[in-house]
């Protein structure tokens, strides 16, 4: 194993030749040889965690599971952190891309006493050091990588790629916070870290934090080097410069010499943003974009560890990635090996005999919340003020009728997401993120109070840019979530809009912040933050102008694999159902939402009162458009058509206006669905529906057609345990799509009102010789939309024409 | 309009001054201009297609599709490297980044005679013109973006960020192709995009052709700025060069000084490829990484089109984005203005009054295979060489009796990948792509023949690198799917193996693709191309050491919702199958094959000939492992056990075992499910079974207890409409996990053969005591499971010892 710091007395005896002191110096070398001694035993101990004794085979764990080779840098620059933040009296939090290294971050919040003061089993003595030791990996225990049960943190690094995206998502709007990110060397070779570096022609150096960037090249991944460590360095300069950073760079692997190249680093490098900062935020500032120090930090991959192991080199090779020694229990040479590793550290000059850190290094920790592990940013539902919400009524479209009026949804909602802007412009709490989506999903009346944040060059020609905007557009909808994301986390509140076939870009995304919440919901000490809430605007009904590839409803499935206490789905049939929804989503906590919502004119269906009891039920009859309730004794309709979606909704629509026309004496029922998850029991889902309440809707025994948004199957997986289910007949995408009318997309997948009048007729037995007529009226009417688009390229003008009969 | 080159006669009279002579000059031009008047007359004309008549309102579209802003410079790009392969002699095809400038490719490729070519109904004359300006964004025609459709293409821009790593993967193993890849400054926005820069660490000048990246700044997205255009050009310059490319400039606005500019930098830019490619081709290779040559292009958005429209200015801003004049048939100056634009290209020294391009134009352009539309590696399933695959027998693990033999099925496959490398090496037309994971996935035998390619720094401790490898492994899953998607494009078979969670991070992509093979398969003239095989071995139930983060099985699930005939989902048991089921994906064609399947080690079910038989089927009973056959008259089994994976598998034949020696007058029939489509009814999907089949296999009244690999409401949305479908139970993932042990995983989410039994017990009535009993016993084995691997850390001995009874 390479050496540490010679022994104190050594130190002690010398002169520091660098920024930091004697003692200094002393201090935080021992912090690191601390973390990486309790990191180390993380991984490997399962008792016998200060040494007082030989370690024997059985004090190992049986299955070794940790990853060390990134966890002495994050050990490293914890330490050098801390002492920054003490000697420049910082509100710092650390983002840590390389989250396989838990062990460094459970070991450095354990030294400076937050991780006790969030688990209080795990106290800051011997046995909460056994404790701490055996809890790493283990059932029952804590992750293997930094994950919500580790204080500080407001990343998952499993997945690697987000972590630059969520430092500047925490820093927007923190003007006195630094996020500290280490970015680990293969992290670095994915795409949205690729894309995250450009996030600083967005911050405002006046109005939000500063994030550094430290891009930490160990050299390795599992089994390969790093692109970013095998390149000249002058390639490597040139990109960072590039980025528009300042690059610093921080190499080697002398302890001594690293740890003063360290101090005198990032001294320097919180001269220059204080220096930007200053510039910008004093009386004068010169609007020109800043150029932000970063830092590269060069070590050997598995600093301080094992040199060699059965004769092949380890430390600065991938090898030591995860478990340097794997044969621990049974190997002798291993099991010495591991404890000449640890005694390398002193760990009698780091603990007391009780297993309490020396006084020496807690005295001079950061103190309280200025510890990045009871950082309250990093655990931001403790910061998280509740929007200020308009009523929704205020913004409603009047209507005294079903479907008197027109809107465009997305339009409407922009109005209030205007006014949502306007409440909170103070508190500066509340963002709106889209892949340069906004005016395109038309929501663009939000730029009559905020602008498009924007640090890149201006040109006269541009509209609604602003250096201090609140809406944040970027052609990548993986920086839109992760930004998000990083904002929610700290505690403030956000909304993402988003071409529905492109959500699917962040699932994976998604998928990581649904599993946060899931585990973060649990633990006591994370309070809630403000939901996730997604805008789906420009939907696969919307997108015949665009073709195929824009054609996809499959997010909403996604979504729905996902615990049910996290997840949400919406589908508002107009403009006032969205306007509910989305006040309900904007004041919900630690829920994913998401709201499939057109832009299209669409008819308004209900008035503010009635929109919002329906939103409150989730599904209903609409019965105004039903002719069950009047015309039979028992009440029952002889077929259900059920709809879940705007488009859906006016095609039912459409089609009941068909039938009551043409079969008068038809009994229908017209259900909407705005809560799909109501579909589902109750025992599934906190939103299901009983079965009482589910047969009182869809029946017990009559034929059901369920016009739906998305995937057809879907529905029948919400439902398949229904007493109905074997009536249930859905109508959805089904994959058939191109540049083509918006009626036609319908006519494609067997979802237009002809379509559905004629399964209904197929259903309904003994309709007589009326419902043949029109089933071939209905079959014609298709043949002759066909001819229609092919010599005119738009849609029959009965189909544009049409309104609900007022 | 801005103008294009002043009239012919004063170019003729001048000399030129640049490379271009006068002749050539005049050619290029006269190319770019028909281009733009053939992309102008796509938007928005129904009639009148040479303006032979002055333009009436009528004949102009009444929906006006389609994105103008990106056009004028993919069809100078076209022109200019249409001279280049002429005066070169190149073999080069043309990857469109901003794929929503289909009207550029339908023009070009109508242009150099290849759109007729492929589809004979649009002639290259008058009545031709007017069908591809109808049929453009039309219902019944072609779509507005660069898709299948457009013959010399392998990209969808519709979803943006994947074209650099087609481009790169076209490249691959084509050592005398060049392709030219056109990246918009939107997205490069993007994540993927990004990241792929770095591809040139990976490309072999040697072995691989080249790409000639051209960043296409036309400054502006739908609504805002793009980045790359508003940062200073130092900046820039230093991004492209710290990616490792040397940039060549062309920026301007007036055609004839960016017509010589152009042709000078694209002949600069092939000599220095030509050099590059000399250098490491020749006898004494330098052995350096080369810095390939790129262009930054920088013109107008909407170069050519209206300056202004009511007032505001249009062309080089946002504006220009899609349609510029958008009430064309409404406002007369909308109109006048259209016309005037189309005439400013000057039609009538273009075409000819019979609509045929003039001669000048079409004997100046490439021919036949040299046209960008009619390259062959552009529709790559004409270049197909079949894979020589190995008989999987010669592979497969013996054993004498089910469970007689473990082992590990991803190292087993392996083996198998080892010798297609072999067969297939002088035809260099397999690859392998992953995420840094071919080894931890346990393929590493691969590196007996083959390595991984690396053109970046080496370090003597580095192993299996090389640039000449045929493993390309980056931590960037975009990376690797976009590359394999442009090698299979462009006729070469591949494999990716990728962690199953983090499949994910390319869901979008993998739908993508679908759509296209959709598509593609049904144009006559797209050859059939290697099928995208994904191995998902590190999955969901064995991730126990990686935790939450890393337990995702729903990658399946979003599979599913694409075209049947497109996707297919294997679940092979144990290694025979698996290497049935690889050399199936393998040879086949046209589809996406998902394979799941562990790398731990696992019991062997079936001797080479039986798996060979078992695949085929796709489902089968285990007759061995059942006692339905030989204690009963009718046949029939009390109680189905069935499973579809190789962890679901193992746990069904532990429960069975448990239920053979507690109760052995149990009639228990195993159902082992390799071909998940199987499962659909034959009327869904073509490899779904008939409903006697499904019957036969799982009764039509006796309780079905399914243990299945991922989300259990999979297999529910599969069977719904089966007889039996409401005595199915399903066991599978349901979203609990975290770092434990293997068998742990099993508990959380109760489909471990303990739970398996009691819900055996539960299901089936009239058991009796000695039933009551085991069910006892179960629920104390899972208590003493719980106990101790909170003690020990590793599962319980009866449960890691277990194995089928020999």
């Amino acid at each position: 194993m390479a050496s540490v710091l010679p022994s104190e007395q050594q130190v002690d005896g010398r002169a520091a030749d660098g920024v930091l002191s004697a003692a200094r110096l002393r201090w935080v070398d021992r912090v690191w040889r601390a973390a990486n001694y309790l990191s180390v035993g993380q991984i490997y101990l399962l008792d016998n965690p200060l040494l007082h004794e030989p370690l024997r085979a059985e004090q190992v764990k049986p299955r070794l599971l940790g990853h060390w080779g990134t966890t002495p840098g994050l050990n490293f620059l914890y330490a050098h952190l801390s002492r920054a933040i003490v000697e420049h009296d910082l509100n710092a939090m650390y983002v840590i891309g390389p989250g396989h290294g838990g062990p460094a971050l459970f070991a450095n919040t354990w030294l400076e006493g937050s991780y006790t003061a969030h688990e209080p089993a795990i106290t800051q003595d011997l046995a909460g050091m056994r404790r701490l030791f055996r809890q790493f990996s283990f059932p029952g225990g804590v992750p293997s990588h930094v994950a919500p049960q580790v204080p500080g943190s407001i990343h998952e690094g499993g997945e690697l790629g987000y972590s630059l995206a969520h430092a500047y998502g925490a820093a927007f709007d923190n003007p006195d916070l630094l996020v500290a990110c280490v970015i680990g060397d293969g992290e670095a070779e994915t795409g949205p870290l690729a894309a995250s570096w450009h996030a600083n022609k967005f911050l405002d150096a006046k109005r939000d934090g500063a994030v550094l960037p430290i891009l930490h090249l160990n050299g390795y991944k599992i089994a390969n080097p790093t692109v970013l460590a095998r390149i000249p360095h002058e390639e490597l300069d040139s990109l960072l410069r590039g980025y528009g950073y300042r690059p610093h760079y921080v190499e080697g692997h002398d302890p001594e010499a690293m740890h003063q190249l360290m101090a005198a680093t990032l001294d320097q490098v919180i001269r220059e943003i204080h220096t930007i900062q200053h510039g910008a935020r004093g009386p004068e500032p010169d609007g020109e974009r800043p150029c932000w120090p970063m830092i590269v930090l060069r070590t050997p991959k598995g600093w301080t560890g094992p040199a060699e192991v059965d004769g092949l080199a380890v430390e600065g090779t991938w090898r030591a990635h995860q478990v340097p020694l794997a044969q621990v229990r049974e190997n002798p040479e291993h099991l010495a090996a591991l404890e000449g590793w640890m005694r390398s550290y002193r760990p009698e000059e780091l603990f007391d005999r009780a297993g309490r850190p020396i006084a020496e290094i807690t005295e001079a920790m950061p103190r309280g919340p200025r510890r990045m592990g009871a950082n309250p940013h990093a655990n931001g539902g403790q910061l998280l003020r509740p929007l200020d919400l308009p009523d929704p009524r205020e913004f409603a479209i009047p209507t005294e009728r079903p479907g008197g009026q027109w809107s465009e949804p997305a339009r409407v909602l922009g109005g209030y997401l205007r006014e949502v802007f306007r409440r909170n412009a103070e508190a500066r709490n509340f963002r709106l993120f889209g892949p340069d989506e906004t005016a395109s999903n038309r929501l663009d009346a939000v730029y009559e109070v905020t602008g498009k944040q924007w640090q890149a060059g201006l040109e006269p020609v541009d509209e609604h840019l602003a250096r201090d905007g609140r809406v944040l557009e970027v052609l990548s909808e993986h920086l839109c979530q992760g930004w998000l994301e990083g904002y929610l986390l700290t505690g403030r509140h956000g909304l993402f809009n988003c071409y529905e076939a492109f959500a699917h870009i962040v699932d994976s995304m998604f998928n990581q912040h649904a599993k946060w919440l899931k585990i973060a919901r649990n633990l006591p000490w994370r309070a809630p933050i403000a939901s996730l809430n997604y805008l789906i605007s420009s939907h696969v009904w919307r997108q015949d102008h665009n073709g195929f590839s824009h054609q996809d409803p499959g997010f909403i499935d996604h979504v729905m694999n996902k615990k049910s206490e996290v997840v949400r789905v919406y589908l508002p049939p107009d403009s006032n159902t969205l306007l509910a929804v989305a006040e309900h989503c904007l004041a919900s906590r630690d829920l994913v939402n998401v709201i499939v919502a057109g832009k299209n004119p669409t008819p308004v269906w209900m008035d503010a009162e009635q929109a919002a009891l329906h939103c409150a039920r989730g599904a209903g009859i609409f019965e105004w458009a039903s002719t069950d309730t009047d015309s039979a004794a028992d009440g029952e309709p002889d077929v259900v058509l059920a709809c879940a979606g705007d488009v859906p909704t006016l095609e039912v629509l459409a089609a009941t206006d068909l039938l009551r026309r043409r079969l008068p004496w038809l009994r229908v029922r017209v259900v909407n669905v705005v809560d799909l998850m109501r579909l589902q029991p109750h025992t599934e889902h906190p939103h299901g529906m009983t079965d009482p309440e589910f047969d009182a809707l869809f029946t017990r025994d009559k034929p059901v057609l369920f016009a739906y948004h998305g995937y057809p199957w879907l529905i029948h997986r919400l439902t398949y345990r229904r007493a109905n289910h074997h009536n249930l007949h859905v109508r959805g995408y089904k994959e058939e799509g191109t540049t083509t009318t918006p009626f036609d997309m319908l006519v494609q997948n067997d979802m237009d009102r002809y379509r559905l009048v004629i399964d209904v007729i197929d259903r309904v037995p003994g309709l007589g010789a009326r419902a043949a007529r029109l089933r071939q009226d209905m079959t014609d009417a298709r043949a002759r939309h066909h001819r229609w688009i092919r010599e005119h390229g738009e849609d029959l003008p009965e189909v544009r024409d049409w309104a609900w009969p007022q």
